[in-house]
């Protein structure tokens, strides 16, 4: 078992965001090995030497980081030391790998950076590629602890160059870990949850983790083992059950968003698109045209916050602003051929609703947001009604609007996008 | 001493980034609370059971976020009942409390928002103001445990809306705190940082910090002491000189966005906005539609993605962008005239730009962005190039089109608006 510490006052006050705990976790768990916990603790010496000292049983591998540094607060030497009975000296390796790397520097030690070679007397030092504060190894108990500088560049290098190879080395491990990301938009985690219930065969020996980032759900399958294709075979079949279950609201397997599945698909077709957006008042345009390249398959955004602007930019009648509202289905079809018309493109996407926090009624409640999809085709026009905040409202309706064109660019059923229920 | 807890094994694989932690060791940080240690741990009942039982001697606050969720993963309130020889069972407080939050949303209660009603019987409820699974506090050996939902957002309203009230009330402290916030655009936090050397007296006992929050920095100053009286008259001095040294670039004080200040300005003035963006793709228009009544100054936004719908939309002339380019002065001049005059409206903004990742040549290189404000009196250009990626440039430029017009609007001199140098 692997854990980690991370050292410094800064952390624990929150004036620094704690980059390196989460990098070096992600190499490891990349190569394979799984961290069982990370630990904060401050600068003093009681501080450290208590959170080394005081690791999980099982714990073999411990990653230190932070409080190498030449100043008086940077005390993990000294506190290593001390909780391993060891005393603190000028290391001559430590020393002449200084030296060596002023040198090719055309520098000289300075006596702050001498300091940074005082460690202690039993440690094996480990070279900083890019620092002038080196890192070291000591044994302690059957463990192996490395200690590194807080500087995130520093940690980087030499988490990439030396501790990745020094932990497969001493592991003796056999196995490795494959993962897969299934992304959903279009039900909540608890649906998820309820749909997939006992989807996965127990002794498939696959885990399923969910992950909520609004508004969609990010599954992930993981599977350990000593044979990448045997792995590769049971997250297959994982990933088969799931998509069976719920396939139709997994838009894309990996990093891909909802916004750059669906300029692939318009790219692939040679279809262009235009939209006339009122309730999601341009996030639907800043979703599109947040995707490198969208200016192939983008053709114009109409913000159309004004009943004038309907009319005058989607061409909507004013008799249907008259009879249907602005916030209707006539308006949100008549938004969406207008716009698709006055730009020429392939497709038009209209949409109207109400995001709040004013302008509810009895009839169309705070979150009643219409969509209309034109194409060659035809239109078509589709209901929801949200919850939730102002922003939450805008984010809903623009990541509905693109799974529509989605689901209408794929030939699915629309119907069954289901509303968050 | 407070110790954090954060539970999750997507923290320990480096998947997901933990921003609990710091942001609840920087809210206790500010109302003069110390952290001493902040440990993340696994998704297993015994990981979490462990760290709740190990924690430091004379920690009396534990907080824990993380695993209350729905779903069979979120195994906290299992752990922290077997850690703490309780029992789990439907908690009525709980229930109640989750059954009201739905019926205001219009929603019922599902099978797996129930289990989040599943608690440790001697458990006390924490309402959740944003989500449905609720916080809860546990009682040990003299230790308050206060759990909470991993989710950022609901993390965040618990630790703003109670959390640090609870532990305020049970420390037994007998000092306030006060704290103010000043919102800056336009500057650099290093820049910030050299133009406020030794702007604050430090006899006069209040504390600056520094939040960045991209593309603004947020400078906090609190004070510690008896009195309220006296603390707000040391933080409007301390406000007072920073105003002095930075004042144009601090748009508002407390929670108001510069979108929302903007919406202000215009209101208060009966002006009214249209915009023409093309790189920004929307976003600025989205910005200005994020403020809750932002339709009563904010009559229409076009995103001229293609240089038809420049043409077509805001009137630009073919000869224009034949002439200077779409990425021009005279490009963003002719869309701020253009969606100004079909648009009908007091102002009228135009954005053109190169948001990259390609499209840069050696005269306009990716993040060369012209700025055009048109109004009774005139039109004002503007040009700027900033660095970053795609969603940055995209970011940065959105934001610097409300400064923009906030300067117009109070009269400021627009060129000490800063290029973020």
């Amino acid at each position: 078992m692997i854990e980690i510490i991370t050292i410094g006052d800064e952390l624990l006050c929150g004036r620094t965001q704690d980059t390196n705990a989460g990098m070096i976790a992600r190499e490891l768990h990349t190569a394979g090995f799984t961290v069982a916990r990370i630990t904060t603790t401050g600068d003093t010496r009681d501080a450290i030497s208590a959170a080394l000292l005081s690791c999980l049983r099982e714990t073999r591998f411990v990653i230190v980081t932070g409080g190498l540094g030449p100043t008086e607060d940077d005390l993990t030497a000294e506190a290593a030391a001390a909780a391993f009975g060891d005393t603190l000296a000028l290391h001559p390796e430590a020393f002449a790998m200084l030296q060596r790397w002023l040198k090719r520097r055309n520098r000289t030690i300075n006596p702050s950076q001498q300091k940074q070679t005082i460690l202690p007397s039993t440690c094996t030092p480990i070279a900083n590629p890019v620092g002038t504060a080196c890192g070291f190894i000591m044994r302690h108990h059957g463990r192996h602890y490395l200690f590194m500088p807080g500087v995130p560049a520093e940690a980087r290098a030499i988490t990439e160059q030396f501790v990745l190879a020094y932990i497969n080395e001493h592991s003796g491990r056999k196995h490795i870990i494959r993962s897969k990301t299934l992304r959903v938009f279009g039900l909540w985690e608890s649906v998820i949850q309820e749909k997939l219930t006992n989807a996965l065969n127990p002794d498939a020996d696959v885990s399923l983790g969910f992950y909520p980032h609004f508004p969609e759900v990010l599954l992930r399958l993981t599977a350990h083992g000593p044979a990448a294709a045997v792995l590769d075979e049971r997250l297959e079949r994982a990933r088969n059950a799931i998509v069976e279950r719920i396939g139709e609201h997994i838009y894309a397997e990996g990093d891909e968003s909802l916004a750059a599945c669906v300029g692939k698909l318009l790219a692939d077709g040679g279809t262009s698109l235009a939209v006339a957006e009122s309730c999601t008042g341009g996030l639907l345009s800043h979703l599109i045209t947040s995707v490198p390249g969208s200016s192939a398959w983008f053709e114009r955004g109409l913000v159309v916050y004004s009943n004038a602007s309907k009319t005058q930019l989607a061409g909507v009648e004013e008799t249907i602003l008259a009879r249907h509202g602005a916030v209707s289905a006539a308006t949100a079809q008549a938004l969406a051929q207008g716009v698709r018309s006055c730009a020429g493109s392939t497709i038009g996407v209209g949409i109207t609703g109400i995001a709040g926090p004013g302008g509810g009624t009895q009839e169309k409640p705070v979150g009643t947001v219409f969509f209309a999809i034109a194409g060659p085709d035809g239109c078509s026009v589709h209901q929801r009604c949200f919850s939730g905040t102002r922003d939450q409202i805008k984010t809903l309706s623009a990541f509905t609007a693109l799974d529509l064109l989605r689901r209408t660019l794929l030939g699915l059923n629309i119907d069954g996008q289901g509303n968050f229920l």
